[in-house]
Parts: C-alpha cells; sequence; structure tokens
C-alpha cells in the first residue's frame, strides 16, 4: 500500500495534479443477493482497470440496493388513506406515495407534485429515493438500508479479494433548492474522509480560512458522474490519483444537523 | 476541430468512458486589467497543457473577479444603518455586510451571522460571494457583474489566441441546505450546456426517464476542484475528454425560476 496515496491528517499538502475519471462498464444487471464486490472486481478486469491502491471507487446506489434486495413490487402494497389522498393531489401511484412515506421521517416540503422529505438516515430528497428508473416495470428502489455500512462492506470484500485499499462511495443524484438539475452525491462512505478542512490553514495570501470545508465526497460523487451516466449501463467508476486521508469517515458526516439547517 | 468532441444535441451517444482532471498551476497574481486569457494559455502551456479542441476550461471567480478590478476596499465603504445594526447582531464587520447588501437583490434567510441572499444575478449563496479569502487585508472580493460573459469572453480569447475551441466554466464554492461542506459550482459558462436532459431517453430497462436533468457544469465544476483546493495557487484546471454539445448554453440556465423554488 503506497504510503503516496493517504494525505497525511491536517497537512496543508497540495490536492493532486491530475485525476483520472474511469467509467466502470460490464457489470451484468443486478439481482438480490448478488456478489456485488465479485462483480465489481470481475467488471473492473475486465475493462483493464485492476483496482489500485488509494483508487476511490464510486458506485450507484441502484447497483447495491438491486443487491441488497432493496426493490419492492408495487402491487404488494396497501396504500394509507394519508397516501392516497397525497397520490390523488398530485396525480401519482398511491402505492409508490405509501413507499415513500414508509421510507421518510418527516416531509420538509410539498408541492405540485413534489415530495421533498428526510430519509429515515437523515438524507433531504426528493420521494425519499424512491425511484422506478433501471428497475423492472411495477417496482421500485429504495436507498440502501444503510449506506455507509453497505460502502465498508465493499470495501472490506475488495481488500479481501484483491489486497488494494480502495476508498468507495455509494451515490446517487439528488436535487436541491436554487439550482436546475441533478448531482450526483454521496450516501455511503468507507475509507476517506468526506469533507476537507481548510479551517486553520493560510490562503494564498497567508490569511487564515475562516470557514472553508469541502464536501470532497459530493465533488468525487459528481465527476464520477460525468462518465457513469444514466443510460449507459454504467453504475460504477474508478477514480485515480486522488490523495485521501485514511480515516473512519462516513458519509452521515455530510448530513447536517437539522438544528444548524435553515431550510429544514 | 475533432467532430468526436461534440455530443450531437438530443442524442444518446454514450458519456466518455474516461476524463482527465488536470490543475493549470502556474498562474501568477492577478491584477486588474491582467490579460487573463494570455495567462491562462501561458500557464497551461508551461505546464504542458496546451489547450485541445474540446477541453473544458474551469477557472475560479476569484482570479476573474481581479482581472475585472471587482475587488472593493473596505475603508471606503460607508455602511447604511441597516448594515451596522446587521453587523452588530452577527458581529461582523458593517463595511463588509454593507457590501453584501449592495451585491443582493433579496435576503432568503439570515441567521447567527448566516446571510443567504439572492444576488442581482439570481445566484443564492451565502454572503453574495463577497469574500476576503485570497485578497489583500481590508479588501474584499466580489463576483464578476456577468459570469457568463466573462466566460464568453475567455472563450473567444483562447480561440482567437490558440485557434482551439474549449468551453469554460467560472466556478465559486458555495454552500447548500441540509448538506455539509460547499462544493464547487458554475456561475458562468460558455460554449456547453450547463444541463443534460435525459427526459424521452430510455433507461437500461427500456422505460422513459422522467425526470432527470443532470447539472452537469456544477459536475464538471465539483470535478474541477479536486485538483484546485483553495490554498495550492491553482485557480484553473482543465477537464480533457468530456463530449459537449456545442451550444449556446450558459449557467444562468442553472439558475431555478423563483416560481418553480420551493425554498425562496
Amino acid at each position: 500500500m503506497s504510503r503516496l496515496n493517504r494525505r497525511p491528517v491536517g497537512s496543508t499538502c497540495p490536492p493532486p495534479l491530475r485525476l483520472e475519471i474511469l467509467a466502470v462498464p460490464g457489470l451484468p444487471e443486478i439481482a438480490a443477493g448478488d456478489a456485488l464486490a465479485d462483480l465489481l472486481c470481475r467488471a473492473a478486469a475486465g475493462s483493464g482497470l485492476a483496482f489500485l491502491d488509494g483508487d476511490v471507487l464510486v458506485v450507484a446506489q441502484k447497483v447495491v440496493s438491486k443487491a441488497e434486495g432493496r426493490l419492492v413490487e408495487l402491487s404488494s402494497v396497501e396504500p394509507s388513506s394519508f397516501a392516497a389522498s397525497l397520490a390523488q393531489a398530485a396525480g401519482k401511484d398511491p402505492r409508490q406515495v405509501e413507499v415513500v412515506l414508509r421510507e421518510s421521517r418527516r416531509i420538509v416540503r410539498m408541492d405540485a407534485g413534489v415530495m421533498v422529505v428526510e430519509t429515515h438516515h437523515g438524507f433531504v430528497c426528493a420521494n425519499a429515493g424512491v425511484d422506478s428508473s433501471n428497475v423492472p416495470a411495477g417496482w421500485v428502489s429504495l436507498l440502501p438500508v444503510d449506506p455507509d455500512a453497505s460502502a465498508r462492506g465493499l470495501q472490506r470484500q475488495i481488500l479481501e479479494k484483491t489486497g488494494k485499499r480502495v476508498a468507495v462511495l455509494i451515490t446517487d443524484t439528488f436535487g436541491r433548492p436554487w439550482r436546475e438539475g441533478l448531482t450526483n452525491v454521496a450516501i455511503g462512505a468507507a475509507g476517506l474522509r468526506p469533507l476537507v478542512d481548510y479551517r486553520g490553514q493560510k490562503d494564498d495570501q497567508g490569511h487564515l480560512l475562516g470557514a472553508t470545508v469541502i464536501a470532497a465526497a459530493d465533488e468525487l460523487a459528481a465527476a464520477a458522474e460525468l462518465v457513469m451516466g444514466k443510460t449507459a449501463r454504467r453504475p460504477a467508476a474508478i477514480i485515480r490519483h486522488y490523495v485521501w486521508a485514511e480515516e473512519s469517515g462516513q458519509a452521515a458526516d455530510l448530513i447536517r444537523p437539522r438544528e444548524k439547517d435553515l431550510f429544514r
């Protein structure tokens, strides 16, 4: 394991001059119980991308959810009267709304067919991440129960299989207030700190940086989306040459506590 | 100019398998009136990174603002009584609060020293982008007056100087609700469409994708930040091999109209 692939904790060493963002094509359709780490290693090797120490492996939530059996057949769902009433107002399937409510601990905002909720994990997103794209007709996918644990599991299994220590991010595309379009963000992380804290470091003029904390895990997720896309059967990517502190960080660190949040 | 560097409008061709994210070090300290495009071309060439057709050049707002003279010396600012009152409540410099108010058309949320405002451009961000990092003591920097125009200017000048047609993004790190940490986003764009619209395309299961629009310009900005950092004198990066539709898009397209925004 190369020591060069670690940014020492609290160090001011500069970011890498060059990153590679590499799609991992060739994953088969994933079903419940599939050994996802195995399949990822095989797909990477099949593309000539054997893992290196220090790689950041980015995996789309959808394949993790499929492997973990987090799919629900809508015909098995009995909507509550609240779900039915919401669905009628929004022109939605009441069974899908019922699934969204079950995945939510709080509704943050509702309007004109949009449900922005807080999931049981604490993520704030549309429809609690419940989604019918890239799943069989009549089914919806849910977010993994514990995406940080899913990421740690993939990291550990890849280490066992390949001897390589990678960081793992599990990602989904979320909307955000004020700006159009979705961006890919990290909902699970293992092996790196999701936040890079510049506080206490000096800028190029020698002044202390006040409030600068960068959500590096979300920037890595965003970078990976550029090669993954939505329709190309590419649910994984490798980011190579990123220098990271090996820490027990997790994507839950990216959730702003409710009491510090002006928009919840 | 390679036609391969264009994603035909509305086409379903897949994203690139591999991207390179390349820091452009070696820019000198920028002052008002400096020929930024010249300096960027020289810095890129000095790093062995002569521009290629289809490159996406990402430039931090700070150097654009400096070149455009968008710095204010606080000793020249007379705070209004409203600014003085806000500053006192928040423990801030009343002159800096005055500058924030001048750059704002609306305050979206205020609490505990945080001012989230809508700028005259329509961006919603903390402190209207007014910032004292990486500028001389006693001064603050403002966002460019028209970052899309700044991006178009850089694109045109680079084409004139090098014969290469690049896309240009001007970026700043913004916070967001619900999630900790800043991410780099596009506030100016030229030569590419900031949003990639998948609506009407089919997912891997053959279903039509409903609401998927990806803010690719923000994902490119985020990717670039990973090599730029905050303290390494690297205010620019090149993203190579990204395939884009040559369109007259602009970063203003990323601003959600107020009437469609549930959080403004």
